[in-house]
């Protein structure tokens, strides 16, 4: 189908698109889609997804659209799915409301149903196409596709250094190496996330509470957003969490990722607000890969947000578990007794991680660098 | 005078700043200057100095103006001297040509001969200003500034580092962190020096030569600029620099800056090729600043590349005495068992060395920064 959409269909595809990121932060756990419904060459019902039980972006287009529907070309971001949820299919929902044609991005991730909405398209008569900004449209879900594709997260791994690679004195002071436009960036971060995962060496260092703060998001949504607070979990094999942590006493939920059994430890932590979860260990500590799918399968955790400290990156990292890397350098040097971002001993130049790099941007006096690790791509 | 420039003023000054640029590889010690001549608003010669001995800007601004000159504008972006030299002073020969105006963008930064050029002219009867594009100008010779104003070289330092601040692994192996784009900027950071500094232990462990390459310089005057090598300085407090070092063996001169006696190691150095120079000793080694000023003074050093390891380029931020750092950046981790790129021992934030960044880009996949030192004012 590749090469046979119009420039109009491109052009409807790509406001698609942008409708879909108005859900970037609040759809959680489903896919941010948008569509557009098209009639005549004139755009006669625009929507997108906005929150879980919401309308999906198909019903609230064609709501827009009302009789106008019948006939248009419907272009969605993402295949219309095809079984009844909490909401109908949607793929039904066209095809009574009389659409003629149905573009889709992508087909639906999920290998189970992929292809079944254009299906029922096709079987009802209806043109159904998909491909049109692929690569555009499946960047809008990365979590949301890698967790149906592989039944795994998508893992960014948050990192704030010096020049010099450093996240903190000896001393384990850290405040503040980044600006507040990288911390605020941080906060974005966090917001479009399905769960963030610390270790518990950073809640008995920083008493971090790891949520998603209003005022510091610079967002018009922003209340709206802070009401869904991404899950948060902390590695925790010894349960050493104190009872008066601060990441215990916010709102949303915590979950505490163990491999201990101590049953009073555990009670008095679920008294305290925790929720927590017994892990398989591997070398005495939380397997990772295991509380990984269990966040996937149990949780719907689509993007995964690791914010901790140099021995658990570096296990990240050595693990081959990271999809992205976000790192925030300030413009200043720590020195050589400062702690390292990432606890990763390796001998030689072939054993390096190479990243490739995917944006670099200034936020305040800092920069910023997307990375994508090219494991197994080493010189 | 500010402020009462024409338009068509900073143009032609603009203009002999790129001139001036001409001289960027070649004018060592001197500084680049470049010189535009405006009759009638028509430029009727255009100079630049290319090589020291040979003619400098003015003159070969009037050289292609011939009669021309006479009642034409003169814009210089360096006053012009007004000392007999290896030639004439410039202020009598635009004197003689009958120049009846001159602009410079900056006096001589000698503060000896400052603003006599500017009073030779008027004596004449010529009007003449400066100031024009001033801070432009004075970007194009740093080093050449420093040394007329302070008495010490303008120090760049230069590192290439993985994204986690490594420069080589555990053993010392570092080759090659950086790819083929920057290794050639580094090429031509070399060559725009007038000497280049390393330790001992760079040399004993890289065999570094130090010389700037025609083929790796990627400039159409490449094999003009390799004829004059930057002086190369090795700090080398106990002589431990082998007779059979490569640094040794190549074209130009090698200054080897110790403060041990050592009669029959020196000797054979010097049979090897090297100069070797007496320097007082701080702690034990040779001391930063008597050599910084030896090599201004003796050796007319304006830009001075010190291009090291850690513990060399710890010294040289911890002594305040570095201008600017030039970063180059792979994408790559190298673990937290690899070297520093500075042994700089620091305890809390307050001592963090924060940088202002003066320039990012990328050089093929590496990132560069220019970076210039805050010295005492950390927060």
């Amino acid at each position: 189908m590749a090469g046979a959409w119009s420039i109009a269909d491109h052009r409807y595809m790509a406001r698609a698109i942008v409708l879909a990121k108005q859900g970037l932060y609040t759809t959680n756990p489903n896919p941010r889609v948008g569509c557009v419904l098209v009639k005549d060459e004139v755009i006669v019902g625009e929507g997108f997804h906005f929150r879980a039980g919401e309308g999906h972006a198909e019903v609230n287009a064609m709501a827009q659209a009302g009789d106008l529907a019948k006939g248009a070309t419907a272009y969605v971001t993402l295949e219309p799915c095809s079984h009844y949820g909490r909401t109908p299919p949607c793929a039904e929902g066209l095809i009574k409301a009389g659409v003629n044609r149905v573009v889709c991005a992508m087909v639906d991730p999920n290998p189970q149903v992929a292809g079944r909405g254009i299906q029922m398209l096709e079987s009802a008569g209806i043109s159904a196409e998909s491909g049109l900004l692929e690569a555009e449209a499946r960047a809008l879900n990365p979590g949301f596709i890698k967790r149906m594709e592989t039944g795994l997260p998508f893992v960014s791994l948050k990192i704030a250094t010096s020049l010099d690679g450093r996240t903190a004195m000896a001393s384990g002071e850290s405040k503040w190496i980044t600006g507040a436009a990288a911390r605020s960036d941080v906060q974005k971060l966090r917001a479009r996330s399905s769960a963030i995962l610390t270790g518990v060496e950073s809640i008995l260092t920083d008493n971090s509470a790891l949520t998603v703060r209003a005022e510091q998001l610079g967002l018009a949504q922003a209340e709206e957003i802070v009401k869904q607070q991404p899950l948060r979990v902390v590695l925790d094999s010894n349960l050493r969490t104190p009872i008066d942590a601060s990441i215990l006493s916010q709102p949303g939920r915590t979950l505490i990722a163990t491999i201990s059994k101590d049953a009073v430890v555990i009670e008095k932590l679920q008294a305290a607000g925790a929720e927590v979860i017994q892990m398989p260990a591997n070398q005495g500590r939380v397997d990772l890969v295991a509380l990984l799918k269990h966040l996937a399968g149990e949780e719907q955790c689509n993007e995964l947000l690791v914010e901790t400290g140099a021995t658990l990156a570096g296990a990240f990292i050595d693990a081959k578990l990271v999809d992205q890397l976000h790192l925030y350098m300030a413009m200043t040097l720590m020195g050589s007794s400062a702690r390292p971002a990432f606890q990763l001993p390796l001998a030689k130049m072939s054993e390096q991680v190479r990243l490739k790099r995917m944006d670099m941007r200034m936020l305040g006096d800092d920069m910023k660098l997307i990375l994508k690790p090219l494991y197994g791509e080493n010189s």
